[in-house]
């Protein structure tokens, strides 16, 4: 069992070796492992060994393992009597182009002050070296506390992240009695947008269609055929229009099967988020939330499913105009589902609706895009009271339990093939320009975020 | 005053000298006037020299007369107590690529047999050389007999018209006294689908126009802002989908001011044709009428209004998916008018309509494409009326009047400019491959044709 007096003796630890821990991960981000592109297939694979040795060095018993892409760093502390906690982070990075944009080379990071707080500027310093590093660290400074690293504890770190982590679920499958655990930590996610710590427990699915709507078996000249031939285009923006009501409901039978509303519990932690929509909007360039009538701003992007077209694509778009009716039409649409939604049963619903409002004269033909249902965390799970606690007293502000719009794939993988719930806890901020040119990692987010894992694995004990 | 007793040794004139009236159009199709392509400028002349060379040889008071693009050839017969009558046509030609689906060089001429009769094969043969030289082969027949022209004949010819006719506009304003006539006479359309005479006496106007709507100030993930922010793309299809209702029929405000009812005269003439709907439709692989309910089929092509559809693009329409929700959705939409509908009102109202349905964190831009109203004769004025009843005689089936449900810009400017009617008079066919490869000219066709104004002709006299 950890000693959980011996906390403070580990905090200051951490702070007093900040410009160790610094050094080493500048040493980890200066290793171009970008894993989309070929040629730096034997750098992340310099990454992944770094890692290996790094965790090797601790203690840990720490294996690079291949895969059919890039391989898996994958680490074990000393068996002890707790339920065992998996920890997953990803040490490959996004390209660096377009590289004129960055202020300096991608892969020479440098610490730097800002208006706003010292950071670390770099390629991987947010997404995510600098994230997994702050679990790296709380080990090692827990370690030279208390002689032995936190017992029961399985490392997860993928190589692939970026590139679709097309590796991951067959290595999950393959290894899952090496990799079931209590419950997962993933360290890939954002502060709450005003710098308040969360714990993302809920995620969204997402089902992906596309619509092809073919009618005459060339392109018509308007002069000749408008007002007699079917129009894909017509045909098409009639289907789209149709499934969302004037109040902003989805209109497919059974679209609302298994959507879920808030427990009083979550209710009360968004409400205390303060969510302003027309503050958040206006970040882009707009105003006003136009989502379903009656719902909060927070509802409608984390726990309210949605329509949405992604793009469409027919007739003539170039320069000036031509009377055409095309011969064909497209639409990408998708749809994030929330609760327990049924991605196949949509999917179901969605193309007989389509189908009943393609006239004799067009055929359609839908292309899948994927489909995956909304993750919700077992938030009754003591682990996550503990970690929310954890984090509250480590950054002096409550911690709230958030939901997410998107998706995190791995979340839903580790669910479905491991069986287990995952606690979404990371630090870095909505200004982190990851993916982008002049990536950073604020100091304070990678000193804090090591010292909130001290305190969470303490609280897991 | 012509001798109408003569017609018959006039049209027997022109069968004999057929040889040599196809030897005259052989070379005038040798001639490259391709007027689009800068590089045959020379070449464009070339042939309006000829042209102007062939009607002095006949008598005409013929001149080539430049213009800020290619000439215009102009020629009068003498003057005489009748009331002027005008005849256009153009001599450019279309390009010819792809040159490697031509079975012979394009400039080469020949007369072919085909199982349909002997054809004129090459660029220009239907488009516009062979049908304005059946006018001009009649003249010769006539002159030969008569021992002088068709007094108060104006022959206006244009090289500009396959490349949008700039200078055509400025040409009649500036030379409206020497061209008005009391009626036009334009050679550059074609007998009706099964090879019956007509004479075309409405077209449909246009109006074009384009909707630009912008929302958030980039292109926004649909996992964080789906379900909150305003998706221009849904905003498109809404608004696009409310412009016509259940029946067809389009619902912006004062829009079928002005469209007219079919007289009876031409409705008895339209179902005499005994259009088959389903059987038009099947050429391009379609089968169903799909227009405004309770129409006929030739009513929805030519003397009813339509709204259209021509391009809509916005957001991701690559290979596979993006779950974006784009900051920019276009729509290119067209509306064929008929009968008195005013162009202008109808842009403000389609405009108005468009903006009372523009959300507030939505912008919306038009970008204008051009808008011509509806060209309605009167067929009132005898000559139609002996124009048809020279081309039954001829053609040995009834004539018709009939709609165009596409727009001819040059009888509008006649119109406009002149303030002439047009007959609009043709024997192209169907399956003449204008503006294509292996473009053709039925020697029947070219032959009656010239017959067939040698009779109008008379007729008007």
């Amino acid at each position: 069992m950890a000693d959980n007096s011996k906390i403070d003796e580990v905090l200051s630890t951490l702070d007093e070796n900040l410009p160790q821990s610094l050094d080493r991960l500048m040493e980890f981000l200066r290793i171009p492992s970008i894993s989309t592109d070929p040629a730096y297939k034997d750098r992340v694979r310099q990454a992944a060994d770094w890692l290996c040795a790094e965790l090797a060095s601790l203690g840990f018993e720490a294996s690079v393992r291949d895969t059919p892409g890039h391989p898996m760093v994958v680490a074990h502390s000393q068996k002890g009597d707790r339920r065992p906690a998996l920890f997953y982070g990803h040490y490959d990075v996004q390209p660096v182009d377009p590289l004129e944009l960055w202020d300096r080379p991608p892969f020479e990071p440098e610490i730097q002050d800002t208006p706003n707080g010292k950071v670390i500027r770099g390629r991987g310093s947010s997404d995510d070296k600098g994230q997994l590093m702050t679990f790296v660290e709380a080990a090692r400074a827990w370690k030279e506390i208390h002689g032995s690293l936190p017992s029961d504890l399985v490392l997860l770190f993928e190589g692939e992240e970026e590139s679709g982590s097309p590796s991951l679920r067959p290595f999950l499958r393959e290894n899952a009695a090496e990799l079931r655990a209590g419950i997962a930590m993933i360290c890939d996610t954002s502060l709450y947008a005003d710098g308040r710590p969360a714990i993302t427990t809920q995620l969204r699915g997402l089902y992906g269609d596309e619509i092809i709507l073919r009618g005459a078996d060339r392109d018509l000249h308007s002069g000749g055929f408008g007002g007699l031939a079917a129009n894909p285009l017509q045909v098409l923006v009639d289907i789209l229009s149709g499934i969302k009501d004037a109040d902003g409901r989805i209109t497919l039978p059974g679209f609302y099967d298994g959507v879920e509303e808030l427990t009083e519990e979550l209710r009360a932690d968004w409400e205390a988020l303060g969510f302003d929509a027309g503050e958040f909007l206006s970040r882009v360039g707009l105003k006003h939330p136009i989502g379903e009538r009656g719902r909060t701003g927070l509802e409608m992007v984390w726990n309210r499913p949605t329509f949405e077209i992604n793009g469409i694509t027919g007739g003539y778009t170039g320069e000036g105009f031509k009377t055409v009716l095309p011969a064909e039409a497209r639409a990408k649409v998708s749809f994030r589902l929330t609760g327990a939604q049924n991605p196949g049963k949509i999917r179901d619903s969605f193309r007989a609706y389509v189908r009943a409002r393609v006239p004799a004269d067009c055929a359609v033909e839908f292309q899948d895009h994927g489909a995956s249902p909304a993750s919700r965390m077992d938030i009754s799970d003591p682990a996550f009271a503990a970690a929310k606690a954890a984090l509250t007293e480590e950054w002096g502000r409550e911690a709230a339990y958030i939901g997410a719009g998107g998706s995190i794939p791995i979340a839903g993988d580790f669910k479905e093939i491991l069986g287990m719930d995952t606690m979404l806890i990371g630090f870095a901020r909505d200004d982190d320009r990851i993916h982008s040119p002049n990536e950073k990692y604020d100091l304070e987010s990678f000193a804090k975020g090591a010292r909130s894992w001290v305190r969470i694995l303490a609280a897991l004990s």
